[in-house]
C-alpha cells in the first residue's frame, strides 16, 4: 500500500501550507531537500485550510495534555503536507531520522513526552515500524511562535 | 585499545537501559540508525539500574552546577550504554558530529557550558580528541520530562 | 563571483573567533566537519574583535525585536568567520541543511522568526537562494550562555 493510500484508510487529510500571518515573513523553506536527505522546519499544528490551529499557549496551564497530544498529531500531519508537496510523493521516503519536539510550556511541566507521542504515534500508524521508527527528543520551550502549543523539527532521509 | 576497553581502564560502567514510569510510554527509539548515520535521543542521567539519576529540577536553584556537571556526565554513560546495546560495539562509531545540550534552568541562570562540559570532558576523555570532537550547543530549557536537570541528544557517524 | 568578494561588495567583515571568557572553558569545536557535513556549533552575536555582541537579555523584554534581528545578523557573520577558519574557503560550502535559532525570551514572547529572520535574511543575500535556502526553528529558550540574547546551530553540507 503506497503512503497515500494508507493515509485515505486512515481516513486522514493533509492540511494546505501554513497560512502566515502578513506581519510574519518566512524567507526559508518548510522542507529542504539536498542529496537524500529532508530537512523538515519547525512547524506547529494547522487546520485543514493552513491556518494554525490552537489551543494556543502553554501545555499545563492554558492547553491540557490531551490537548496537547492532538496538536501534536496536527503537526505531524502538517509536516507529511510539507513533505508531499516538496517530494511529489511519500513513498520517496526511506525512512525517519530524527524528530525534535517542543512543547511550550511553564516552569514545572514535565510530561513532554505524553504530547509529543501525538506525533510518533502518528507516523508509525501511517510509516509502519522499520520507516517510521525515529529517535527524539520531547522537551520544554519557553515560548514558540505566535503561541503556538507545540512545534517539531525533524530530517527525513528519501530513497536515492 | 578498544573502547570498551578504555571504559574499563576509566573505570566506567554502563547504566541499563533507561527505567521508564509505566504512565510514559515512549514508542521511539533511543538509538536509530539509518545507513551510517545513528541518530541518538535525547537522553537524561541515569542511574546504573537505569532509573533517573537525580537531583531533580532546574540548574540554578535546585541543582548546583558542580551537580549538573555530574548529571551531564551520568547522561554521557547513558547514551554511551543505549549506543552498545544498539551497535553491539562501540568500535563501530566512527566519530561524533552534534551535541545538543539542555540544562533545565530558571530565567537568569547563564553557565548552561559548565554544565553539559561533563558531557563533553568524558566524551573526549574516552574517545580521544579525533573520534571525539563534536560541534555543541548547551542552552536552557523551561522544563524536561521528569523533572530532569539535564538531557542530551546527539548525532555519531559510525565506520561504513 | 566567490564568496569572499559577495562579503566584500556587501561590506560584510568576518570577526575574530569568539573570545570566551576565561572562566568558562569549552571544550569542543566550533565546527565540526566529517565528511562532507559541517556541523556548526551554538553561535552568539560578536562584534569583530571577537567578544560577545550586546545588548544581553531576554528579546522582548531587555532587547527589542530591531535589537534581536541586528544580533542573529551578526550571529550569521560569527558561523561564517568559524566556517572560513575551518574550511579555509567558503566556496566549498555546497549548500545549507538545517538552521536551529534560539531567542532567549521571556514567557509571552511569540515573535521568535522575526528575530531569526536577521540569520536567514544574510546568509540568503550572500550566498543566493539556491546554496542559502534552509530550513529552520525559530524558538523561544529559557536561558542561553552569558545571557546572550539569540544564539543559532547549524548544518553546513560541502563539496565533496
Amino acid at each position: 500500500m503506497s503512503i497515500e493510500e494508507k493515509l485515505k484508510s486512515l481516513d486522514l487529510t493533509l492540511p494546505a501550507s501554513m497560512a502566515i500571518p502578513d506581519s510574519m515573513a518566512l524567507p526559508f523553506s518548510w522542507v529542504n531537500v539536498r542529496g537524500n536527505r529532508a530537512f523538515v522546519s519547525g512547524h506547529g499544528p494547522q487546520n485543514e485550510d493552513g491556518t494554525v490551529s490552537g489551543p494556543l499557549g502553554k501545555v499545563g496551564v492554558d492547553v491540557t495534555v490531551d490537548q496537547g497530544y492532538e496538536l501534536a498529531r496536527k503537526t505531524a500531519l502538517a509536516i507529511l503536507g510539507s513533505l508531499q508537496r516538496e517530494l511529489g510523493n511519500l513513498d520517496r521516503i526511506q525512512g525517519w531520522g530524527r524528530v525534535f519536539g517542543m512543547v511550550n510550556c511553564a516552569p514545572g511541566f514535565t510530561q513532554q513526552p505524553l504530547v509529543i507521542n501525538g506525533f510518533t504515534d502518528l507516523i508509525i500508524e501511517v510509516f509502519g515500524e522499520e520507516k517510521g521508527r525515529h529517535a527524539r527528543s520531547a522537551v520544554g520551550m519557553a515560548g514558540l511562535p505566535l503561541g503556538m502549543a507545540v512545534e517539531i523539527e525533524a530530517e527525513v532521509l528519501l530513497i536515492d
